[in-house]
């Protein structure tokens, strides 16, 4: 939890077959600001972790601690999406341990078919999220309780924000900023990365693309 | 070098203290069409690379071969920036193994102020090159002979393609793909990873921010 001027700490869960994007676009977004996010990398165990782009294996990267570490606190939680998660929503372990975590965290968040897994982990009953639109049937299957908004950017309900595919994450990140330390400076920081954040969450003209809407 | 149907291999050069995002937007961009383009990371050695964020140290990622390995020839070269190339203009292994790799390769890109290890190499002398606007005064000592254009997305000369700061590369993949395969097939990959893709080179509202023009 955050005390005094400490930064919050964002658990990035990955797993084998994580889409890299999905996770490293909002650690770009948020580790530019040290003093205000502390970006820890989760993983099955400590060590290297297979990302997938495209459902390729790709490039490999060091979770510094496991899922299930009590030595980190998480104030924000994202669950990439990618092919991994395909399996991973029936991976108890991965599931108990998303529970575990999202029930002390302020904010939890996904990127793409990451909401697979927190649906299948049960944090979205009864509440509105969205996902990947390309996957958005697939997703949809794993949260029959769930309030799926087919053409959002990211939806936000009370502390779960769910963004869409890949480079939504980006976008849902500055308004992780933007709700935490205001507009402002998330804009700043968009400018200095040289990136057009799309600030409004109705912007989705991917939905359509994907033939959702 | 590419034969047949093989895809084409890039190489990522690695260093520590790179900028994460400036490496792993475009190896997400070109890494979803594995049959035209394999991504192979570069580094001192093969193992572990220490990424920056914003000038703190960032997540590892594992190179799969060294900079100087000859069983990767890579058809695209891609530099990221990052804090650590403030040390990289002066290694002058760096500098030849990334002279040697250019020499055979088709593309030589660049993003962020991966464009001054491009220029401290001398492999944009005589060229118009681009890079991060808020570091652009720094950039421009590494190349006394460039025409440096402070605004631009991205700027391709020849085999010689640089981009402007993190998420300027991005764009510039997309550039990349439009390049070898036509505009159509990049926009589709930008549609499938729900990213807008600025497809004009010209457009560039962060050098005014910076105050460059």
């Amino acid at each position: 939890m955050v005390t005094g001027s400490s930064p919050r700490t964002v658990g990035l869960v990955l797993f084998d077959g994580f889409e890299l994007l999905d996770a490293f676009g909002p650690q770009q977004v948020l580790g530019v600001l040290p003093h205000l996010f502390e970006v820890v990398l989760l993983g099955p165990s400590a060590g290297a972790v297979t990302s997938s782009t495209g459902g390729t294996p790709g490039p490999q990267v060091v979770a510094s601690h496991s899922w299930e570490d009590s030595s980190v606190a998480v104030d924000l939680l994202l669950v990439p999406g990618g092919q991994g998660t395909r399996v991973e929503v029936g991976n108890e372990r991965l599931l108990a341990a998303v529970r575990h975590r999202a029930a002390s965290a302020e904010l939890v968040t996904s990127v793409c078919t990451g909401a697979a897994v927190l649906a299948a982990a049960g944090l979205l009953d009864g509440r509105r999220a969205t996902s990947n639109k390309r996957a958005f049937e697939w997703v949809r299957t794993q949260g029959t309780d769930v309030e799926w908004v087919p053409e959002a950017r990211w939806v936000v309900d009370g502390k779960m924000v769910t963004s869409g595919g890949v480079a939504a994450g980006i976008d849902m990140a500055f308004h992780l900023i933007e709700r935490l330390h205001g507009h402002d400076l998330a804009s700043r920081v968009a400018t200095g990365i040289e990136y057009e954040w799309h600030d409004d969450p109705s912007w989705d003209p991917f939905a359509a693309a994907a033939g959702l809407v």
